[in-house]
């Protein structure tokens, strides 16, 4: 019999009664409210209301170095949430939203996947409760704000090409990458070329990521940079009248979203900002509500751990004052083998045969890989646990070689197989996890606010990437100074790179050293807190290929969707 | 003491359980879903399972030519429902969802106002449950795999000049009227000029509230003509493989939403497509479900009866299959004045003096438009009710005035007051209709589905609009030939044209005479299933005034909105 597919298996899943859901996280039906039959957003009081309660341990769940297929973290997270119950434990879920652009792009939907999935799917990878939606709206009222501003006379001094704010769709589209507004008569506005990114590209979504209430939320709106003046003046959101308007908008999409996994473990799914230009993790909010709500609060960050893990420690718990007591640290065989420099793996074409045969040897040939992001989350106090993949072609001696290869640097390790058991086939990953978060804690950030802005980029570039130095163009050198003299250097940064190396050029496999980081530009992202250099090609609209997934994406006979894995 | 702020009497209003209202209307616990607290979408089994119960009467609310204020329509409907309950009649009420481009533009909020509004109207003036999200999302959707599609190698022969199909968001943003697209590097698609219109000018919004079933909506979705190729025949929606996740992404929104008045009278939201170029009406599912709610059915068509109500009868009840037992034309002291000529208002400054003095033969000088707008219900068969509806700086001798107009013609009249008493100041309007209601129907089209699309232009132009005849651009002419060989000639059509005159020139008042239509240029709705002659200049995407409402839209310091209305 074929292994039936996630559509099939999301349909045949026994959904709890969400607010039964809830009430075992301690969330009482006043802190709910009901978005059709699956889904819950909790009203932000629960944060205060919940205080009391036992602090779950807090769980961060990354990975090595991912191949163009992705090593299945989503299914990693949710598998071992739903193995806590296994071993008599409880634990939430916490993951990002996912973007409705790749879902009708490449991907086809992010809910995980096999037995360890997310349902309803059909809800998660579609509007879910609209808080995307309400961050494009958002995000766009001010950028017509902004617009207008200009039309009305320009009162702020903005130099029209020092605008940095741009506009949002969330939708693969690259004719809107680069686009020239304000066209027609003299009653369209004034000309300018700007262009849309991905709303998960939306420093909107990054913010609602980060804020811990909706004041703080109105405050990080208001210091929005939309652009500069002439002289090099920050002009903000609140400047132009816009951040009042935007969380009005955005009031009620900061209440995070409650699912369940197939096994009825609670699903904390709110924000989705992207993991290259911002922090990408899930919400803080989502994260101070779920660390009451059991014993163990698991939570993704973004593709592996020089990028994902280090944002979720540097950003992501400095916004929130939560602390980590263990991160894990999702390996495969294929991503390994990949890691060897001896396989090419393509996006939408089979894996290469060599690549599928028993060979352990090519699996310690990618070891550096993992060994280098294992010290990327003891450099923060963290203690590692190597959750090993598995897919149905792998060799047992393949897994052998990981643990070897974890064990050898004194990682916990454990092979998991919830895609095809579900919480079952992770229990030795769950026990695993449980035991590195009863060690004690010694987390720290890589840095102090107080460092300069060039010494943290170099300490991330260094110690986490393992870069020699740092290499800045003179625009990159001059926006830092800029951002200094401005104020902002006291922020943490969220250097985009590419997200396929641990250095900043993709080709480079495993754990690449004798390399210097070149950045080329630095962007700020001030209501969201960070500023982030550019290094190489950031790509924050993508585009549709020649046969994207929307094509079949469609309605059956009964009117069930069918498409969306 | 001040008479409350829309917001405080909202704040104040004690709502019904939501499924209770639900409960009234005979909608099954089974039958519905929560989105929040007070809303409800209701399933679309509704339809089918409703079906047996009684038919209520089926109104229409439609107006005299309005001024740039407006004349309370919205806020008449509501009052007519809230009052339905005063005689011991059950009332549901059904009109469009607002957009949010001009609540954050002029309006401030569209939920009817002092004690005739629907609540919660932070909900109404918002996303609500998402639905113009999901259509902006679906557009969109199109419009990235159009250009992917010219990107891809353009298998369908589009002339990239001959795109009709554009983008879409709820904004109001004049810079996005015209735009390049496509520029940068050759990764980044095809250059070319196109623009952005407001969500609710969507074709996709037409066809959603025009739709009958998930089902119908695919159909009407796969016909949508997105352009033509170099020899002039249409491309779809369903070439270029879209259709499918259209209606993937529209699934949900296509199921009503349920909010209630003040008075706790049932309330569906749904859809809210624009009354220039497409039909201004609320949704045929929400119709055929309300229609089985209760004594009355109480739907409101966008601006003044040679407007909205012509395509309410024309278009949407030939959709729906319903027809209607009684039309209430609004009218106001304010807007017969202005009838007259002798008075000139305008959006955003306060009345003339003069027009606020009482003067009845003012009133009188203003009739002919009231009375035009009874003959353009009566042309379609159906029983005209006028609705005074009563400002505080009315005088009676001017009620007086109206009365005696509506009455020598034969139309049922009445005063109502519901702003200032909610439902028990309209029970007047309530007695008339229903006696109206009651008297037998005799509803007909205005035109047969056979007629050619110059027939059915020109019996709108003449016997509605009083038109002498038609004159057609050559552009016009083409189109509407093109449309005919195309096989698109059995379509109703929409004409669009200003809302501020019976005519098509916006400076003529009363029942202008002795004018000729000239039709600059015809669109075609195809999925939506209406051809739109264009009659003077359209705006498809609003602008942001000087001091937008949206700078005074904000949260105060209990996180409690303020600056809608």
């Amino acid at each position: 019999m074929a292994f039936p597919s996630d559509l099939q298996i999301a349909r045949a899943a026994s959904l709890k009664p969400i607010e039964d859901v809830a009430g075992e996280m301690g969330i009482g039906a006043h802190l709910v409210e009901q978005h059709g039959r699956d889904v819950l957003k909790i009203r932000l009081e629960a944060i205060e209301e919940l205080a009391d309660r036992p602090k779950a341990k807090y769980v961060v769940v990354s990975a090595v170095t991912p191949t163009p297929l992705g090593e299945g973290k989503t299914t990693t997270t949710v598998g071992l949430g739903q193995a806590m119950k296994h071993i008599g434990r409880r634990a939430t879920v916490a993951i990002r939203q996912p973007s409705m652009g790749p879902t009708f792009g490449i991907k086809g939907g992010a809910a995980g996947g096999g037995y360890a999935q997310v349902v309803p799917m059909e809800l998660l990878n579609l509007h879910l409760t609209g808080d995307f939606h309400a961050v494009t709206a958002a995000h766009n009222m001010l950028s017509a704000l902004l617009d207008n501003h200009l039309f009305q006379g320009n009162a702020a001094g903005l130099d029209p090409h020092g605008i940095t704010w741009r506009r949002v769709l969330d939708v693969n589209d690259r004719v809107l990458r680069n686009v020239i507004v304000g066209l027609g008569t003299h009653t369209d506005g004034i000309p300018r070329q700007t262009g849309f990114d991905i709303t998960a590209a939306s420093e909107v979504m990054a913010i609602f990521a980060l804020a811990r209430s909706v004041r703080e939320m109105r405050e990080r709106f208001g210091r929005v940079v939309v652009g500069y003046t002439g002289d090099g003046k920050p002009v903000t959101a609140e400047d132009i009248g816009g951040a009042g308007a935007m969380t009005v908008i955005m009031r009620e999409a900061l209440k995070p979203n409650l699912l369940q996994t197939l096994e009825n473990t609670p699903v904390l799914v709110h924000a989705g900002p992207f993991g290259n230009i911002a922090h990408g993790n899930s919400s803080v909010v989502a994260d101070l509500i779920g660390i009451r709500g059991g014993d163990f609060l698991i939570t993704e960050a973004g593709f592996g751990a020089d990028m994902g893990a280090e944002r979720f420690f540097n950003i992501k718990c400095r916004a929130s004052g939560l602390t980590p007591d263990a991160a894990v640290v999702v390996a495969t065989v294929r991503a390994l083998k990949a890691h060897s420099g001896r396989f090419k793996i393509v996006a939408g074409r089979p894996l290469p045969d060599a690549l599928l045969a028993e060979n352990p040897d090519d699996v310690h040939a990618g070891a550096a890989n993992l060994r280098k992001q294992i010290e990327n989350i003891r450099l923060h106090g963290v203690s590692p646990v190597v959750a090993i993949n598995a897919f149905p072609d792998d060799h047992p001696s393949e897994h052998a070689a990981i643990r070897e290869i974890a064990e050898a640097v004194g990682a916990r390790v454990a092979v998991c197989r919830h895609f095809a058991e579900g919480g079952a086939g992770a229990t030795e990953l769950a026990e695993a996890v449980a035991e590195a978060a009863d060690e004690p804690t010694d987390f720290r950030f890589l840095y102090p606010d107080s460092a300069s802005l060039r010494e943290k980029i170099e300490v991330v570039a260094t110690k986490v990437y393992g870069a020699d130095g740092v290499d800045y163009d003179l625009r990159a050198a001059r926006q830092l100074d800029r951002y200094e003299r401005n104020g902002f250097g006291d922020l943490p940064v969220c250097i985009a790179k590419t997200h396929l190396s641990i250095s900043s050029d993709s080709s480079l496999k495993g754990a690449p050293t004798g390399w210097r980081m070149p950045v080329r530009e630095v962007r700020a992202s001030i209501g969201a807190g960070f500023i982030y250099p550019i290094c190489g090609d950031m790509r924050t609209m993508p585009g549709l290929g020649a046969d994207p997934a929307a094509h079949r994406i469609d309605i059956d006979e009964n009117d069930e969707i069918v498409g969306l894995s």
